[in-house]
């Protein structure tokens, strides 16, 4: 990464330039695994599946907000490491996303069948295909998590700053897989207890989406803790909004919008903020009605649309907007704090309008 | 790494001394998670969990393995940084055992109950603990290969000889979830096809355990490309007697010394070279006996007797037992030829009988 001594303006990021760049990384990266896997005689399946999920949508949230840290703290000249960096969390995230549909048993994402089911559909015939595709899909996530690494180790990131993105990458993963872990724990479970709703927001998804990839790219700019920590005080609350948003489309969300089923978080009992405020106002009859079925049930369409009544009625959908809108501004007022160096506040409030108009 | 100028012998190596040195570290780092998960309000079950796995048994093979490499390509002096990273090997080993566990459905490992087991256990009375158990040791397996990624990043080795290691540890992560996947897609399909039962002891384990390890050792001593290929000479023949020798294990073994149920690859209906043989020479009526149940089955005590006596008659045991002597001999010949620094024969010939020993 070349420098200059003198610092000049960040210049405005353009999300879909970051999007085809790590796109064309993500794709060359996963040509030479297939073609590796055919000169060895491997399944041709792990690759194609994974390239359906990796190649087929996603927003690149991540790798965006990865390049908005890199440029907010400074970075400039070649922007080779920091997009394969950024290409690195995006396998990262498919990862998450084939384990995450696993424990849900979800059957769709990005509006195509999910990685276990891809899979299963591949052996379809075979005496037991769905267990197959569960248990390959485990070892298909593995496969993309050793590849993140992959991509990581072969980013040409200079010794200092890897050791350094290492600590965020590290801090991103452990609090990442405690926060599924208490979102497994509490889901067909959900609760009054709007604070243990926040607390799994908070590390399944603001910290790993929104604050750990703009302080990812910044360390790679060699960012000091200053810097992260104003980051972060930018990052956390609009990681919080983004994830009180996903709770709204996973309720209310249009599957042709969202790219999973319909009201998904519902049928999956999830333990949400919006849950938690509905269940607080709810009469007894509502509360069982928002509670009495088992995790995982398939609930019928008149159900659903029972259960978000109960959502509207309490307030509960209204209260999760204010939540958003409070959490934005927060956000906002950040970047007039001191801590971030000239020219990043501009980055910084495009990728998070981005970000809100993606979510 | 201090290192003289002058070789010295590579010095005689202490397996015991190995073991307890990487199980310092793992359960000093697993104290600190352990505290961490205290502090941030996490689940104390994920740490529980994965130390009784961790530090409730195991052979330290792979460790030993690493350490014996470093110390045949000549690694001298502070042994801290070969340490870590062996501890980190033994973490990646403890994600592998916990996805696998699951993949196979194990109830026990290290005769304990296997990783979803415990959890499952913690929960009982709950509805879907069972199920609970599954998804929450995915999880657990995810974040045992984040922490060994955290240990590798930890472990103070020098720039140059990191970037050399994380070929090594890339290749081998790749080789093992393709071995898994190829041993997946032929679980409950035994043939008679020998040289695939014997692709899938080289990637998931020859490779995994023995050949892998030893490079990673050596690269971090500094070991160019024709160190680490006479450790493959060596590795590669010891590895797959090594995993001959547990698919025999797997189908006459005792439960109290393997720690697994008795004859868990029978049960699983695992594409073994045992198998394989057997099938080979096998009468129509032995074959079905052999093949015709489900995978994962639970086969009758009888049932298991029979197919065992089958093994036998066949000569398929016999045949098992002749391949791990030749591939024996041809590890120890290896060491007879070029390319390895002086002294490293002995220390590779006694990391080979210990293994043969633990095997």
């Amino acid at each position: 990464m070349s420098e200059t001594a003198v610092p000049l303006p960040a210049p405005v990021l353009d999300p879909a330039c970051v999007r085809s760049a790590v796109d064309e990384r993500l794709a060359t990266f996963l040509d030479a695994k297939a073609h590796l896997a055919a000169a060895q005689g491997f399944p041709a399946e792990v690759t194609d599946v994974l390239r359906d999920l990796v190649l087929g949508g996603g927003k690149r949230i991540r790798p965006v907000l990865c390049v908005a840290g890199w440029r907010a703290a400074g970075g400039r000249g070649d922007e080779g490491p920091v997009l394969r960096v950024a290409a690195s969390l995006e396998m990262f995230h498919a990862f998450a996303l084939v384990h995450d549909d696993v424990m849900d048993r979800s059957a769709t994402r990005r509006g195509r069948p999910s990685a276990h089911e891809a899979i299963a559909a591949r052996h379809m015939g075979r005496p037991g295909a769905r267990r197959l595709g569960v248990d390959a899909a485990v070892l298909l996530g593995d496969l993309a998590l050793a590849w993140s690494d992959e991509l990581l180790h072969t980013a040409g990131v200079r010794a200092d700053r890897f050791a350094a993105a290492t600590v965020v990458l590290d801090g991103m993963r452990t609090e990442l897989m405690y926060g599924q872990y208490l979102d497994l724990l509490a889901t067909g479970r959900p609760s009054t207890d709007v604070d243990a709703a926040l607390r799994i927001a908070r590390f399944k998804s603001a910290k790993y989406t929104v604050e750990r990839p703009l302080q990812l790219g910044a360390v790679l700019a060699g960012a000091d803790a200053g810097v992260c920590a104003a980051l972060s005080a930018f990052g956390l609350p609009l990681g919080e909004a983004f994830q009180l948003r996903d709770d709204l489309l996973g309720a209310f969300g249009d599957p042709s919008e969202t790219g999973k089923s319909a009201a998904e978080d519902l049928h999956e009992g999830k333990h949400t903020v919006l849950l938690s405020l509905a269940l607080r106002r709810a009469t007894k009859s509502e509360r069982a009605l928002l509670t009495d079925h088992g995790p995982g049930a398939r609930l019928g369409p008149a159900r659903v649309a029972r259960i978000r009544a109960v959502l509207e009625e309490t307030g509960a959908r209204i209260g999760v907007e204010e939540l958003i809108r409070e959490r934005a501004h927060q956000a906002l007022r950040a970047l007039d704090e001191d801590g971030l160096p000239a020219g990043a506040a501009a980055v910084l409030r495009s990728a998070a309008s981005d970000l809100i108009e993606l979510a």
